[in-house]
Parts: C-alpha cells; structure tokens; sequence
C-alpha cells in the first residue's frame, strides 16, 4: 500500500517563498496577524493527519464502499471516527466567521489542508469538502435567522451540507431542472422532485443534513432564469435550533461508480419536503455562482491531488524496482539490473507528473490568495482585481489540472508496469478515482465554454487582458536576467500568440457562433499550456533567486529549476499542437450529418 | 446496458474496398478457394455471436468477476455456455491447419472474428485469445509427437493454453526469471517456481490448460540467453493422449484489478511439475517471439475494440441525449433542448473515436494480411517482405492503437457526463478495461524502444524505408489526383519528416545511446500519427474511388472521406507535438539526481 507523505518542503517553498503569504496575509486586515509560524503549524497538523488518519483508509474505504440500506447511508470502516478527530482537531473550521464558532483564518489555508486530505483520500475529503459549498451559500445569500440557525452546527461540522443541484436528465444543462416548490401558508415551501449524483446526500457522520436545492416555483420563467434555492434540512431545526422532526427528504439508493467509492453519491427524493427559500425567487442560479466558483477551485485542487499521489506512488517504485541496464552500461553494477528511475521513458513519466504537481500546486495556491483579497482586500478595486483574476483562472485551473491529473495518474500505472493494473498497489485507484473530476462541477468541455465564451469573449477580452498583462510584466522585469531567457523568450511569444488567437476567434465568432464551441476546447488547454508555463517561470525565477540566499538548500532550487527546463522542453510543444488544431477549422467538425456517423 | 453491434458496413468496405482480400487470398496458394462469400458468411456468423451472445455477459461478467477457491477459478455465469457455443460455430479453429482439425483459413479472419469478440466482451476474448499463442507456439517448435498430443484438442478447444512468462519481480526484463526446470531420468523435466499475471491460467471451461513456460536450466547462462521453453499440461496426458493424472502445477490466487475482472489472472505454482522441453535448450526467448509478434497484432486488435465500443455507446448517448442549444440557435426546436450532438465538442469526441477506430481496423486487417503473406506466400521473398513490413508496423500498432483505445475510450465517458461515470451505462467498464492494453505483451515503453532501438536503428533504418516507400509510392501515384491533395501534401512531408528525425536520431545515439530510450515514446506516437494519416489517405482515396462505381451508397463513401478530413486537420498536428518533443532534448530528462526527485 503506499502511504501519502505531506510534501511540506515543497508546500511551504510555494506559500512562503513564492507567494510570500505572510505579507499577502498582514496587507488583509482581517488577517493581518496570520504569521508564518501559525501557517506552518497548520500544515503540520493537516498533513499528520491527513498521513496517519485518512492515508490508511484510502485503499480500505475503496474497497468497502458505502452501504445503503433502506434510506440509510454507512460510510466505510473508519470514515466517521476521522471526522469526529478532524472536527476536534479544527481543521474543518479554519476559514469560517469566528460569529459563527469558525476560526476567522484565510480561505487558502483550506485550500492547503484540503489537497493533503484529497491526496491521502479523495473520497473522504469530499464530506467536509462538499458542506463548504453549502455553508458559504447560505454565508452570502441566507437571512440572518437562516445563518442563525445553521452557521454555527454546519461550522462545528456537527450538521453537515450539500448542494442539489443535478436531476437525471439534467446536469450541464441546468434550465431543465424540474423539481418543484410550491409556497406553503407557512411561508416556507413544499418541493417535490427527485436529485441524482448528490455527494455525501446522506451519511452516518453528522446529526443532521442540510440540502442546499436548485427548483422551480410554479409560474417560474422556462430556462435557467425561473431557478430558485432553498435550504432543505434532513432533520427541521425545533424553535430551540436543534434537531426536530424528520422532513421528507430521502435517499433513494447510492451509485455504483468507476471511482470514489468511499464517497456516498446519493439519489435524494423529495417527497412535499419543507425548504426555505434562499435569495430572490428565480435568482437561484446567480446564488449559485458563489458557489460554483469555490467548488471549481476545490475541484482544481483535486487534480493537483491526483497529481501529487500518483508521483508519490511513482518515484517509490521506480527506485525500487529493477528492470533491464541503462542503455549506457550499468549504473548499479551490484544488483541483477538497473532501477527503472534511470530509463528515460520512466524519467519522462516521472518528470511530467512532478511538473503538474508542483506547478498545479502553484496555480491552485496563488488562486487561493486570490479568493482571500476578492472576499476581504481593503479596497473595492483590490477585491474586483482579485475577483477579476479569480474569474479568467478559475475555468483554466479546473479544466486543465483536473485533465493533467487524470494524465499524471495514467503514468502512475504506468510506471508500474503490469502491477500498476492490479488493486492492492493503490496506483489504479487514482486513475478511477480522478476520472469525476473532469465531469463534476462541469465538465471540461463546459469550463472550456465558460472560459472562451463567458470570461474571454463577452468581456471583449478585457478579463484575459487583465492576465496577459501579468506574464507581459513579468517577462518585461526578468528578460535580461541571467538564467531566464530559456523561460521568457517562449513564454512572451506564447503570451502574445495568446492574444492574436483570441482576437482571430472572435472575429470568426461573429460569422458563426459555432467557431467558439469548435475552438473552446483546445483553447482552453492552449490557454492551461501557458498559465503553467507562466506558473513554472516565475517558480524558476524565485529559485534562482531563492538559492543565493539560502544556499544550503540548493539541491531544492536546483531541482525547482530543472522541473521547469523540463516543462518548458517537453510539456510546452504541446500548446503549439493544439493552436494547429484550431487553425484545422471548423468544417471538418461540423460538416458530417448526424446519419452518417456510423452505418 | 450498452449492447454491441459489429460494424460489418465497415470491416466489409476494409476487407473488399480497401484491401481486397479476395484477391489477396487466390494470390496465396493455401488459400485460393477463400472468396468474398466465404469471407462474409464467416462475419455474419461472428456478428451474431458476438452481439447476441458475448455482448450481454459483458456487464454482468464484470459485475460478478471470476471466483477463487482453493485452486479451482469459475468464471462468470454464461461464460462457459458461450466459450462451447463459440466451439460448436466453429469460430476457434478458423485458421488452425486441418491437419489438426482445424479449417485451415486464413489468418486474417482471426483478426476480424477476434475484433467482433473482443469488443462485445474483452474479459471473455481473453481465453479463446490466449489459447493462440500456446497453440502457435507448438506448432512452431514442437516435435511431431508434441504436435499430436496437444494440437488436435487445443484446435478443438477441449483443452485451453496459457503463455508463463512473467514473476513477480520479473515483467519487462525477462532476462530476471527465476523458475528453474531439472532434467529427469525419463528426459521431462521437473519445474520449480512461480509464474503471476497468467491469463486463463485456471479456469472452467475446458478439461485441460496446456502451460507454455518460460524457465531456466540449473546450467543456463544468465539473463534472455539461459531461457527454455516447457510445455507444462495441467493434467498429464496418458497414452491415448487423453487427460491423465493431476501434474504438480496448480493456480495459487487470482489478481483483484482496474478491469477485465472477468479474465482469470492467475498465480501459478509449479511445484517439481513435469515439463517437456519444446524447442532448443536455451533458446526459449527466440522461440517466444513467433508468438509474441501475433500476441502484440492481437492487442493492437484490442486497441480498435475499446475505440468501436465506446464510440457506439458515446454516439447512442449523443444522438438521445439534449442539453443546451447549439450557439447558432435550436437545432430541433420541438425539443426542450437539443441533441448534444450538434455542439461541436461533442462532435470532436465522437469523431476522435470514429477516426481510431476506423483507421486502427484499417491498419490491423492490413497487418493481418501480411501475417498470411508471412506464412503463406508461395515465394520466400514475399514471405520475407511481408515479415519485414510485420516488424516495422507491430510495435506501431500494439502501442499507438492501444493508447488511442484509451483515448477514445476517456471520450466515451465524457460524452454521458457524470452518467459515464456510473458502472451502469458500462463506459467507465472500456476505460478500466482497456487500461491493461498499455501494459501487458509489452507495455508502450518497451514497444518504444522495439520500433526505434530494434527495429529502426538496429537496422540502420533499412526496415523503416520498406514501410516509407510503400507511403511515397502512394503519394507519387496520387499527388496528381483531384481531391487527394489535402493529404498527399502533408502525407509526403511528414514521411520525409520521419526520415530526417531518424538519421538524426541515429547520430545523436552513436554518442550518447540514452538518446534512444529518450526519444522512443515520442517517435513511436509520431511514427504512430504517421501511419494512421497513411491509412486514411489510402481509405479516402479508395472512398473517392468507389464513390464513381458505386454511387448508391455515396453517404458512406463521403463519410469515410470527412473522417479523413477530420483526421488531417484536427489529429495529425499532433505530431508536430511528438517531433518538437523529441527536439526538446535528453538534458532535460536526465540531469536531475535521483534523490532531488522529492524533498
């Protein structure tokens, strides 16, 4: 079995030396005695347990699976005794308002935490993870008795949440949802409908469940703008703010899936269930919004997640076992063959795996402090320029991360050879358990929308501009320093390359509509190609700078710089081939009838 | 559940359109009776099999997986019903030699009966599939009284065979075996060790399992040149070669895997059991490779059947499927949405697949036929021009083909959204299914270095020009043609491409022989992309050509030209990927020591 290992060195070197988050946190006056000896112990405690609770339930919980048994939910041996423990420990309340017993700390240390929890078990993350989401809708949309009554026990982690928004029928496409909600007398509403794929929908870990749910009122517009959102608990709240009657909302049976296994994927009925509406009637989606975007971020994480195991996973055996000499002579003339780490192919495998982890890493955590100024910067125009910034990212990192996620856990088994086939060495589990985030939260193809379409096209690209001017900054500060032209000289010709191509398409677009769809796609991973190579220059450039000062750690920074040579020489080229296939057209996607696929 | 059905329109256009078989086969003496008719009754009856017989065992077979008990495996219900009806069809002994009972067909029938099996239900495929080898192999190498015991009943399939190569500790490197054979006074050999990942190493369906072992004499040299080959039976035959006592050799366990969980993949302990040499002592590795080439065209078969199988489920899926409107406004307005195949991502999947898996089947039906040239043709210099051609194209195909199964597969899920991720609908099944064709027979890696160490290289390219020839005496006699340019064009440039990059490989490895381990995965996908852009110019300029002779069915001789199209413009680019890769250097992947691979 292989146990997850922290990678706090590397952790730190991003939030400390890369992101310097301490100065990040002291310029937020709502942070400004976060320090980086607190940061540190945070991690500290997140990553022993995340290595000594959740690592030793990963391969347990995947093959046990959740029971389901007449409305009722087990989660796997051990699940809910390490939920009790992570709620003691405190690392469930972190960045909850201390009005509500939460600890008042950045959001981005959750991000932190919540990669070592996803590494060491993905399925397990996803019960605290998924009630985040819930907890923030009601946060920003929920009236002060609504806080009242659920902040607090969702904070304590003692109630715990979801998000309903997914019917079978219906899931990129929200407009079709068809749950219903009609107003009581009461002024709450009775909805009826059935939900399906909603994670930890029901589960033996908390008092009770708090259903956050997408529906329709009954003279509600057709279409995504007659949506509305009400707050449906598992169990009412009595007047005294606890558990009181069972409302009718039920678990209808758990999927079978490819992967998180350990996760309860509930199919949840709702049968005249009292809910509360939340927001404005019909503005439900907008609601959402708030939501989806933090959730894309966590999903984002979760490729770094992928990412980092299967490396783990990996170098482990690749030191390890032996398998044929170099091509060279043989390096370890002591054993019957080399260790497989000296043959290229497994180097390459190896490299590129580190290279996502490291550099998604990255990206994820800068994108965190982005969520810490967009919410709590001292001025309007830092938290619109963080929010600005979160915006054109957010699709990137979802899409692009979870997507090299799933390609670093391909090489994980890989590396194994036959073995890497088999259960019990955990390496297909992450190819399986990976695989949901490129469909969750939507999927790559529409975060490839959103990004081109909704961030990049509708704002007459001025939220792109907001990015490139970034990396154009960077390279104009770093072209003539010594070690960097291998880095800027690609990186401003891509960032400029970058540009022309949205301007192009967009000319097409406004011939045929379709031409954002035919592009979105590879745009999208263009677009992930650079943003990376960005991410990986200005970690080379932190390196280099980083190891005149603190040389007794130059095998560190070494390494740091070398990752990025082998981003630069053997990840890059691939932005290149996916500027070709756009430039391939349209035609050849769109010419062939829907008869002619197949005779 | 999704059932299959065999895309006989198209194996027939490859078969007569393309490759002609007919008259292939009265070229080849053994086989000058085989015509079209013969050919296309063999089809149907493999059709009907596979899709009313195996295709409905492939859920429930995955779902229920083999059982162990000590020492005895029962495959899935259904699964030995189907395996004697397959039996009564006479769909197992096609190509055996009626000297053995066989029918004495062509090899190439194999293939395209073996493609019908293999996508309907990959795990069941795998002990008709394995029996070839063993067979193959005795035929080959055995001595007479061998090929009488064994070959009748293995032709029959009354008895089943393995191929023992790999231990534990031992996969890509067989040089590491450990399993030792002592000669007995009675001149068999008494066996010791044990064997893992043996497919159909123990099972229900047969009275007998012949063992095909790769083991050591206690005077072998070290390494891939002290390696015999045992024939090892399950039960000795007695002196009317009918099953006899219980040999000492016995199926300790089966693997818990990603997929084919109804293949049995078993541990075998050899405990002092009685072998018999077949064979040179010594020379078992040799002897292997006879069937080690067909075994890898076999897996490459397996790589066009993950692309059909999840290309007919994402096509279903599609065409039934509504969400959102095309951004150029509603396709099928009296629906509440439309088709999810009118949204040009969507599109891009499904073509993807349709490219794979037409081209793939082009290029493993044509290897098939040199796999009868190589056998059969009535000169020694077509036999060896034909094996030439077989050597260049089977590290192609076995690893380019598999790898784009996985590819095509991954958009099969995509396709049903956060439904492919549900065991239900059986595309997550494809996905972990076709996992194991990167590995096993060699994984993509060792296939690498087959093509451009082996192969390319060792040959001074001499084996590469006879496959670059036949493609430039394509683009000569067609440049000219109307319609072919868009891709004679770049058909010709990339061919000169491939060239160039291998003489410039091969002087990069006279001083540094890393840069072949360094460059194999790349070259071998560009090789790959290459081959397949070859394949589809040759089925669009035959397309173009029964368009003339054959109009009533225009429909499909302009869809197989649109794939082409598609293939062009929005696959091949990624073989400039591949070349700027290779261009990216060795520094890159070799300069960072191990122990700075993690801190």
């Amino acid at each position: 079995m292989n146990l997850y290992q922290a990678p706090l060195r590397d952790m730190r070197f991003v939030l400390h030396e890369l992101l310097n988050v301490e100065q990040h946190y002291t310029s937020i006056p709502a942070f400004a005695e976060v320090n980086r000896e607190l940061v540190d112990s945070i991690l500290d405690v997140g990553a022993r347990f995340a290595e000594q609770e959740l690592s030793p339930l990963n391969r347990s919980g995947d093959e046990e699976g959740c029971h389901y048994h007449d409305g009722t939910v087990t989660t796997p041996k051990g699940f809910k005794e390490a939920y009790a423990q992570y709620l003691d420990l405190g690392l469930g309340s972190l960045s909850a308002p201390q009005a509500y017993g939460g600890q008042g700390l950045p959001p981005s240390l959750d991000i932190a935490v919540g990669e070592m929890n996803g590494t060491a078990n993905w399925s397990w993350g996803m019960y605290p993870g998924l009630s985040r989401g819930a907890i923030e809708t009601i946060k920003a949309h929920g009236t002060d008795a609504q806080k009242n009554t659920y902040l607090s026990k969702m904070t304590n982690g003692i109630w715990t949440g979801t998000m309903c928004l997914t019917e079978s029928h219906a899931g990129s496409d929200l407009g079709l949802i068809r749950t219903k909600a009609i107003e009581q007398d009461d002024g709450s509403y009775a909805l009826h409908g059935t939900k399906v794929f909603i994670s930890a929908g029901e589960h033996d870990m908390a008092d009770n469940i708090v259903h956050i749910v997408l529906a329709r009122l009954p003279d509600a517009p057709k279409g995504t703008k007659g949506i509305s959102l009400f707050i449906v608990p598992k169990y009412l709240p009595d007047a005294g703010g606890e558990v009181g009657p069972r409302n009718g909302v039920h678990c209808g049976g758990i999927e079978h899936k490819m992967g998180i296994k350990a996760s309860a994927t509930c199919t949840i009925n709702f049968d005249g269930a009292t809910g509360f509406l939340i927001g404005e009637p019909n503005k439900g989606l907008q609601c959402m919004f708030t939501f989806m975007n933090a959730a894309r971020v966590g999903t984002a994480v979760q490729g770094v997640c992928a990412a980092e195991g299967a490396f783990q996973g990996a170098l482990r055996y690749a030191k390890d076992r032996v398998a044929m000499r170099s091509l060279n002579g043989p390096s370890h003339p002591e054993l019957e063959a080399d260790p497989i780490i000296v043959h290229p192919a497994v180097r390459t495998m190896l490299l590129t795996q580190k290279t996502f982890a490291e550099g998604g890493r990255a990206l994820v955590y800068w994108l965190a402090t982005q969520i810490d100024l967009a919410a709590h910067a001292s001025t309007p125009e830092a938290r619109q320029q963080a929010d600005d910034l979160m915006s054109i990212l957010t699709p990137i990192a979802k899409a692009f991360l979870t997507e090299m996620g799933s390609e670093a856990a391909k090489h994980g088994v890989q590396v194994y050879g036959g073995h890497g086939f088999i259960r019990e060495w955990g390496m297909e589990q992450i190819v399986r358990d990976t695989r949901i985030a490129c469909l969750y939260e939507g999927t790559t193809e529409i975060q490839a929308l959103d990004l081109l379409g909704r961030k990049v096209l509708q704002t007459q690209g001025e939220l792109l501009k907001k990015f490139t001017r970034i990396i154009h900054k960077f390279c104009e500060a770093h072209a003539a320093q010594a070690g960097m032209d291998e880095f800027v000289a690609p990186l401003q010709s891509l960032n400029k390359t970058w540009s022309d191509l949205t301007m192009d398409i967009g000319m097409k677009a406004l011939m045929n509509r379709d031409e954002v769809g035919g592009s979105a796609v590879d745009y999208l991973y263009f677009s992930g190609y650079v943003t990376l190579a960005y991410i990986w220059a200005w970690m080379a450039e932190t390196a280099s700078r980083r190891l005149s000062e603190n040389p007794e750690q130059a095998d560190f920074y070494h390494a740091k710089v070398q990752t990025a040579q082998f981003y630069y020489r053997k990840l890059l080229p691939r932005a290149q081939a996916h500027l070709a296939c756009i430039q391939g057209g349209l035609v050849v996607v769109q010419q062939m009838p829907v008869a002619a696929f197949a005779f």
